[in-house]
């Protein structure tokens, strides 16, 4: 297949690079920074560089831009996708984008399968990603009511690049347990390096500083989008959250240790259940 | 030397077998559950199982039990240790034990030097110690008017066995920066697992669920008396926490684009001016 990519940062370049590090298909890159794209091709990464008008070359487009940028690329160059082609994207939110999404492909003609690849870095651009980001990795689809062959089609890209689990799911329920899983420890780990005493952690830490601030090193402009479109799930997981901090501040204030150990315990027993 | 550890637990257990790797030093350990310090010895991780009465032989005692418990240990056994031998803990907290440790010390004549090696993983007990546990690690030293020279004895020996820092410092700074850097990030990762959502992770997670939720894998009974045992420092740091919560909670739920994307922009300094 002509797979073509747009947007060659992190998930976009490795996305390419996976391709042909682990499968035969042409990869097609179009970056709106030329230097990238150049850079993609001489490493390999691509086997050429692209352009919207010649989106009708492929077989399947990977958008791979921030949220809104994904739908306004489609407005516009939606008129060069052929027919017969699957788009999808890789937008870490889904019932803000994928109705706009399906709306443009009954426009244009080509079918849309939502996806999004549950792998990152805490650093961006291409010089970091990598042709094994997905390895083992998660890969959910929002089908949208495409075709069964068109998302078992994107299924099997998936697992050939990689990807260890394949879960097809809706947006509604993507966007409540993406909330959790990966929204609210960016927000927490936020919060958590503005405490005063973080600059000063050196000497006195070890791996539970380093794991639950890791991806403070965060892109705000990208994820500031990713909360605001996600705002109600992402307010009920603070909500949550704030919940039982208190009842574990509380515990603490009032010296009562037996609450205390069973919040906790509660805890480890969820994690345990998890087998993790 | 002669090096008398008591409690053959993750880090007991890792003290022994870092010094068989690492040192020439003989090992005795002494356990009060028997069969575990029988399975260090077969393991070669002790040179001989030893006694509370036996101490006189040790030159060096480094005591591995919960808080309070080392307290109780050392009124109990510290008659039998000799008086130019250096003792230390490994407690996760100092401005409570300390205090106590020095006047036992003053009371039996040896030399009480604080410490603290910031390593250990989400698993308990003699099975999981490793004798690389310290590797690249931080060793804390809290001197409480011991002699330099026996302070640096113990210094040499952590860097002996592995530990890439030796952080000197006095028990109240060490429990303001470990409320921050290890305790803080404990009570979060059991907050975060308390959700609803958090069963039903699996498809839908990646690294920063890991990464958060690691440590919520937590031993209840231990970590609840090192909270209570550091109340104030740890209440300042939840209410800290709350605060930065609150105010990212606030600017998803006004919408506040700028707002959010200049708090999250804040954080990601913090880690950029750290290096991280």
């Amino acid at each position: 297949m002509n797979i073509a990519i747009v947007g060659l940062g992190i998930i976009g370049g490795s996305y390419a690079k996976a391709l042909k590090s682990h499968t035969n298909h042409k990869v097609i890159g179009i970056n709106r920074t030329e230097s990238v794209a150049k850079k993609a091709l001489e490493e390999g990464a691509i086997d050429e560089i692209g352009s919207p008008e010649k989106l009708s070359n492929a077989d399947v487009v990977i958008v791979c831009l921030y949220p809104q940028a994904c739908v306004d690329f489609l407005r516009e160059n939606g008129k060069y996708i052929r027919s017969d082609a699957i788009v999808t994207d890789a937008c870490g939110i889904k019932r803000e984008i994928c109705p706009q999404m399906k709306e443009l492909s009954e426009e244009f003609g080509y079918t849309y399968v939502g996806s999004h690849p549950m792998a990152g870095k805490e650093k961006n651009g291409f010089a970091v990603s990598d042709a094994d980001l997905f390895m083992g990795a998660s890969f959910i689809i929002t089908p949208c009511e495409a075709p069964h062959e068109d998302v078992n089609k994107l299924a099997s890209l998936a697992r050939e690049i990689g990807f260890g689990t394949v879960k097809i799911t809706n947006p509604e329920e993507h966007d409540r347990m993406i909330a959790f899983t990966s929204q609210l420890p960016h927000v927490l780990a936020c919060a958590y390096v503005l405490s005063p005493c973080c600059p000063n952690h050196n000497g006195f830490s070890a791996g539970s500083y380093r794991d639950v601030s890791r991806v403070a090193n965060i892109n705000s402009k990208l994820w500031s989008e990713l909360f605001l479109e996600n705002k109600e799930p992402l307010m009920l997981e603070l909500e949550e959250l704030n919940k039982n901090l208190s009842a574990i501040y509380d515990a603490i204030k009032n010296e009562d240790r037996e609450a205390l150990c069973e919040l906790l315990e509660k805890a480890h027993e969820v994690k345990q259940a998890l087998g993790e």
